[in-house]
């Protein structure tokens, strides 16, 4: 891997991609990853190993609108930044594409240095589902009331303990957890509820999320505005941390990251 | 075969289908066709051989909103028309879905009795090409001025001889073409070039569309926007029939079959 030195430049990216084909962000042996394409993009154009730093990882057919990410370039690269797009693009598969390339300040950290996330989340209301939204949003039909999506994406806003809408990490034992308790409390600035035409949007813009927060945010708001629980039970979630964590959890297909604040 | 008769009922269908993954409507050996495919849901459900019948094929990638096609059901059929969008889909691949379905009388023909249709062509216009517009529209960077494709609009609609902006079958030799003179005269009653966003929309109704005709329309006219050739030009290719075909053939990607009328 390439280490910064005297002539290393940082390059901040700017990424949007389909979900649906990629085992998510981090690379996996396979390669069939988002990290994955991009570094072997960039070692095409590079010439050499480039490690790719994502803002935050996707998860499998979680989609980006605008991913945040940086890398290191040999001291050999020649391209300027405006070059870059149009040089991984071109080597890219289609469903990954490079929006902008800059030059970052060497101390640029694409996950250190956030300060905040929105995330999108499409849901299709018709009866039957599009072919076109297959893989990009979740299919709801029958009973949802808009008015309860809007009852709790009000209670959602603000700083809470989002412990019961986040999922424990496959990749952390009960022991480590246990050691390192993670830190639970995010801020929402947003929670927007917005429908036109069949397709109805949630979109929530916060300091930080925790794992599986939007979509289990989500996924428990439909749970509560379908009828079968009532907003005081969902209200309890962020008032109660310590009960049972919420199990309503959204599909990845109608998730998007819309864009990393800095 | 089925053959109409005693018994028999005439389904009527209206479908939508992404048509990236196909290889057109039209049935060919090896069953990659939405027909195929079509055939093959109602075979299964209900148990014998059903031919179905479109309102016009589409080609390989262009996609459906609302094609209509019908079929005559086995007199063993017992579903409702109600209950036939949810037992086909359940049978279909996701990019291919039934809308709604209605019993059509006995000598309804969905491509016979068709009145007119409409079509849609999508232009995608920012510099990088978005993952989720793969397939699904034209991208079409650099000049392209609006102002020239409404022009070329006002011209197109109205009854002309669209000879020039239409293809030779395929499927005829030029003596067969010779002896069977084809009706080249259409009527356009509506061309519209509308932009939101990034997206630009042309949508074209008309009482028939020859082969590839709106493919050809569409990629004249961005020839003609980006520059390259004059609207007068594009004026003389329904003015003087006699001349050269246009070859500047906008890709399938970007084309919908929007609506049939009846």
């Amino acid at each position: 891997m390439n280490e910064p030195g005297h002539g290393t430049r940082r390059l901040k990216l700017i990424i949007t991609y389909d979900g649906l084909p990629w085992m998510g962000w981090q690379s996996l042996p396979g390669g069939r990853t988002v990290q994955d394409q991009l570094e072997l993009g960039l070692r095409t154009i590079a010439g050499a190993p480039v490690r790719i730093h994502a803002s935050g990882r996707t998860d499998t057919g979680v989609h980006a609108l605008g991913q945040v990410a940086h890398c290191d370039l040999p001291d050999s690269s020649r391209l300027t930044a405006e070059e870059w797009p149009n040089a991984l693009n071109a080597v890219l598969p289609p469903s990954i594409r490079i929006v902008t390339a800059d030059f970052a300040p060497p101390d640029f950290h694409s996950r250190f240095d956030a300060k905040g996330k929105i995330y999108r989340y499409r849901i299709w209301r018709a009866h039957v589902m599009s072919p076109f939204e297959a893989g990009r949003a979740w299919h709801v039909f029958g009973q949802l009331d808009e008015s309860t999506l809007k009852q709790c994406a009000a209670i959602l806003t603000g700083t809470h303990n989002f412990s019961r809408l986040s999922a424990n990490r496959g990749d952390m034992s009960e022991q480590e957890r246990r050691k390192t308790p993670e830190d639970v409390t995010r801020t929402l600035v947003r929670a927007d509820v917005r429908s036109r035409d069949r397709l109805l949007e949630l979109e929530f813009e916060g300091d930080g999320f925790l794992y599986k927060m939007v979509r289990l945010m989500v996924g428990t708001m439909v749970h509560v505005a379908r009828g079968r629980d009532s907003v005081e039970w969902f209200s309890s979630l962020l008032d109660d941390p310590a009960g049972t964590k919420s199990h309503h959890m959204a599909p990845p297909d109608g998730l998007y990251l819309v864009r990393v604040l800095y």
